[in-house]
């Protein structure tokens, strides 16, 4: 059962929700459920599987990509308040790729299942804004993704991946394994513990077996 | 002055056409023209210049971006009766990056300017549904790039690339330069380069002063 907290959150985070009649919005109330996964969970890995659309409560999901070899490249994170439109990517046509959503917290989410999505959409037009205009916001990040990757070098890539994580978590010490920020990377472990250590030479970093803590941040801004 | 031709092509590959009213095709051919542009010439280069919905009648489009340094990658190619979306990408709001576009080869296209389309749009939900199709397109293309980059070496990237070059030339003899295989691939010359010289090793390509042949195209589709 949804709850008042629940229900604000789709008035708050839907902006098509004002523009609902009181049908489609119990439409979308009855097709809607709030779950719980654990921190490490899958969360939704299938185009097949149309998972639905996905608010995030509380928590944080990532979503990548794997390629057949087990490599990982993260896209983007999600938050709190963010909407996930790709679990939901049978909705929309022509996307042909499949994405991989893992909660790296525990994570509350709503998911209004795909065919109550559909169902208003094909009525309500700004239901279909509301998702196109997710879309192009996820096929910009991927963007920067590109740009990332083509265009700068591994050290700076570490560098800013750092401060983001460090700004996400506010603290200086982050409990990462290099595993995962090569994952991020799309990168091999090798790879980021040799960049690591050189940091650490260079004084701005300190690796230690629970993590990285950044020493120097003037420094590793300074890379960026 | 558009021609029965211009007419047909809007005809075939709008796939809103049919759904428009007399009074609604007449704004979008009175604000749709046709140009030709040179080989070489650039189509698009400022997000903030909003070129226009444009489509390919005959030639060829490449789509890429271009770094601060100069270093470009390819995202996408377009051809005869294609519809390229992010030339008019004001149109769609969260579009946050910028694509360049240059005829690769002499391109006729027409252009339907922005706020024709806007218009047009903003009554007639097909004209929307049909661009916020394409932008996903564009989206899975962009993904495709981004798994190649991420996860596949560099010997079988070259190798699609040169495969994927001879399938639209329609030939074995291509008159490509390393630089121009570099922009495609978002690498630097010299790789491009010592890669094409192992694959002349290996007999699989022959270089020659005014481009690449190749000499074995089974040997090049098994690296793929």
């Amino acid at each position: 059962m949804l709850d008042n907290s629940d229900l604000n959150a789709m008035q708050e985070n839907f902006p098509f929700w004002e523009d609902l009649n009181k049908e489609e919005k119990s439409t979308i109330l009855e097709g809607t459920i709030r779950f719980t996964h654990k921190k490490g969970a899958i969360v939704h890995e299938d185009r097949n599987k149309c998972t639905g659309l996905l608010m995030v409560k509380t928590g944080q999901l990532r979503i990548y990509i794997i390629s057949d070899t087990g490599k990982e490249i993260t896209l983007y994170r999600l938050f709190e308040r963010d909407v996930c439109v790709l679990s939901a990517s049978c909705l929309i046509r022509n996307i042909t790729f499949d994405v991989h959503i893992v909660a790296e917290k525990e994570t509350t989410m709503l998911r209004v299942a795909t065919d109550v999505f559909k169902t208003v959409g094909s009525v309500n037009p700004k239901v279909l804004d509301f998702t196109n205009e997710l879309v192009s916001s996820r096929f910009s990040d991927v963007m920067w993704v590109v740009e990332q990757v083509v265009f700068m070098s591994f050290d700076k890539r570490l560098a800013m991946q750092l401060l983001e994580l460090s700004a996400i978590e506010q603290s200086d010490t982050l409990s990462v394994t290099h595993e995962a920020l090569a994952r991020d990377l799309g990168t091999a472990r090798e790879v980021v513990t040799r960049m690591l250590k050189r940091f650490q030479d260079d004084g701005i970093v300190a690796l230690s077996r629970g993590g990285i803590t950044i020493t120097d941040h003037d420094a590793l801004y300074q890379l960026t």
